[in-house]
């Protein structure tokens, strides 16, 4: 079974200045991996829209899906929905179901929907609708690219609803075994159990807690049996080891 | 004066895999806000040869400076240094001076400096050391693009070191406006005021806190004159703000 590969592209001046910390890729990545569908690279870039096109032109072409986090809400600095039509050479303008619900976000859909806010109902010709529970104006997917908002809490409720429809692989299974010695010491007879598990891929994270050094190894595969073994062989880790 | 452009290349599956949050991004972005470099891009790509290959090419191609973070330890899934000589096409090997700055790392060198802990003496050619005060092991710069760890502390100590040996631009200054109101309802003149003043980069940032909508607006420039007229600008948005 192939495991679909994902990328995901955020978009937003306020995480390359660093005042934003990016909570997206993280959430996507845990969930992404939970579905079976690998996430392979994240990029940021700011809100130039050449930057975005290029970015989301080479990496639809280069994984199963891409994910974009930012930049649809009805300010001027939200061009991402102009980009992505850019980018697969679409139209956009304003689309009667998506102005449909966005107008049940507001009292007095009459006077509140301004010109700023139809702008969130403005949708690339031939993509689908992404819903938002939290606050009504939608994402989009179109072609491979799904495309929600920046705010955490839109973008986490985004990603709950459209995962389900995205067919996954098999699940990515890990477990981590902590040793407390330093990587320097354990980095041989690791290197060796990595080369006899090559379908498990194992990772080593050193930490250094109070003058205690130690590592956490992550092995992680979609094999639950070859995960168990390279498990089994990292506990051993903890004891017998050489120089 | 020109700005110098960067960008950041973060080497690591347990980054890709959300296990692991990057905390390197926005201190390395904060830190080159400071020192006038503007960071133009970010991408994490995974423990992968060529992956890592191809994005070290694409960055150092353009922009003036590229930054990485992660790969330079002692186990098998430590690949950066390899991956760097080989996108210069440079050889690489046990570098003198950088074994024996690892060496004061180790009560016991001629024991404790394994073939393992040997590796992260292990420099392109051509390459000059970036100093890590934390745990000795160095980092270095080839070209324009400088190699540092991944530990938070180490990757710190290491900007904290290298940052003052670049040649900045002017700092980008910043400020930013509270307005309690939704997006919404101020994007139609904070339009307005993104488009009279163009040497100012304005963003919204929106948030609900307990049901109450507002937004920073923040703005940047290197033109403290301009920032300062365009603060004042917004400043207006939180009273005189239409339907």
């Amino acid at each position: 079974m192939t495991i679909p590969t994902a990328a995901m592209l955020t978009i937003g001046d306020e995480i390359l200045s660093g005042r934003t910390r990016d909570a997206n890729m993280p959430l996507l990545a845990l969930a992404l991996g939970e579905k079976g569908i690998s996430l392979r690279e994240a990029r940021v870039v700011p809100d130039v829209a050449e930057e975005i096109v290029a970015a989301v032109n080479a990496l639809r072409a280069r994984y199963d899906h891409v994910f974009t986090s930012g930049g649809i809400g009805p300010t001027h600095d939200d061009i991402t929905a102009d980009c992505i039509a850019a980018a697969f050479g679409v139209g956009i303008d304003v689309r009667e179901d998506a102005r449909a619900i966005l107008a049940t976000n507001y009292a007095n859909p009459a006077v509140d929907l301004n010109a700023a806010r139809l702008r969130m109902a403005r949708i690339p010709d031939g993509a689908t609708l992404i819903d938002n529970p939290v606050s009504k104006a939608p994402g989009f997917t179109i072609g491979n690219v799904h495309v929600m908002a920046g705010v955490p809490a839109v973008f986490e409720a985004m990603v709950a609803g459209l995962l389900p429809k995205l067919t996954g692989g098999q699940p990515l299974l890990s477990g981590t075994v902590q040793v407390l010695r330093g990587e320097g010491i354990i980095a041989g007879p690791l290197g060796e159990i990595a080369r006899e598990h090559p379908e498990v891929s194992i990772g080593c994270y050193p930490f250094n807690r109070g003058g205690v050094f130690g590592a956490n190894l992550v092995a992680r595969s979609v094999d639950a049996a070859a995960l168990a073994d390279a498990l089994a062989a990292l506990e051993s880790l903890k004891v017998s080891v050489g120089g």
